[in-house]
């Protein structure tokens, strides 16, 4: 007898992971290769291989709704690489150059088209989608927060690892784009070696 | 008898632009505001006042011919708005922080909207249209040139000029969109002392 499936978090890419956690994830990937506006919840529930009717019934909002839930889990999945970045270096400055080291290598194996998986959604979103626009604002304020600790723990006075932190994710989420657009790792090593100086020029 | 209307090259936003400049004008402000794939051709031939007819006569290649052509457009306004702003100032920290500004009031005059006019575009498009990818990968090569040359006339050494010009242009990307979804000029103030700082440590 099989053992009962667990039943994974959202952010988790176990292959159990329950109806609504599937059609979740389905909804940010798609989302992070062609944005929001190209994304149909009939493609939604063949991704996901859910039903149309099951994710009318988890997301009775329909593909707003949806939507603001995919940018949730496309945050955690942002933060969650952050940290693995941050903490693969004690110097804080060489933790942001893991970082875009790190980015560099995703983009590259997935033929440069998994960038940020919110940044297309988001533009796309402004002034029209407010639920979204609050997901967004929400994540980047995480994230922001994560780069703020990690310089913080390093020893940069607050008011500096705040605005560093703004900067850092900005600078980040720019390079990622040139680096798609270029198809070349060069816009995020250079990104690394600028935010890197930059921080040293605050110790 | 009134004189003869000039016709005005695509980047003039005189009323005397003739149907195919207004064709593209159009398309480009939609596609600022709400992305390319949001973007229908009945939309932008209503926009622009222009038939139907009219917009295959001038785009045979339909959408993705008028979204290359819109994206060049776009390319040369924010080139032009760059290189006013980096002649606002004469020393190049100062400059970029004057771009930063300018960038921030249009941001505000337009209640956050119309932030860069191809990005959105950009990352809708990336590995599927390759038409528009070209001609974005071509705006951020102009754009990055205009910062390039503006830091080495000021005296910085060409590889420093070329590397900063790649880090102006993506944090003040990145910084446009933080700036759009948190409704303030936050971001890109920040962004102007933090590149201010970056290209002083090379002086």
């Amino acid at each position: 007898m099989k053992t009962k499936p667990q039943h994974a978090p959202a952010a988790s890419p176990d292959a159990a992971l329950g109806t609504r956690a599937r059609i979740v994830r389905a909804t940010s990937r798609l989302m992070q290769r062609q944005g929001y506006e190209a994304t149909g919840i009939k493609q939604i529930s063949r991704e996901a291989g859910a039903t149309l009717g099951s994710v009318y019934h988890f997301f009775p909002g329909g593909k707003q709704e949806l939507g603001a839930e995919a940018v949730r889990y496309g945050d955690q999945e942002f933060a969650d690489l952050l940290r693995e970045g941050l903490e693969r270096e004690q110097d804080p400055a060489e933790a942001v150059i893991a970082c875009t080291r790190m980015l560099a290598k995703d983009l590259r194996d997935s033929d440069w088209i998994d960038g940020c998986p919110i940044t297309t959604t988001a533009l796309e979103t402004i002034g029209r989608a407010p639920d979204i626009q609050q997901a967004v604002a929400q994540a980047f304020e995480r994230w922001r927060g994560i780069v703020s600790d990690r310089l913080r723990r390093a020893g940069i006075a607050e008011d500096h690892a705040r605005e560093l932190a703004c900067t850092v994710i900005n600078t980040l989420e720019g390079a990622e784009l040139a680096a798609q657009v270029s198809r070349s790792e060069e816009p995020l090593e250079i990104a690394g070696r600028h935010l890197a100086r930059l921080i040293n020029s605050y110790r």
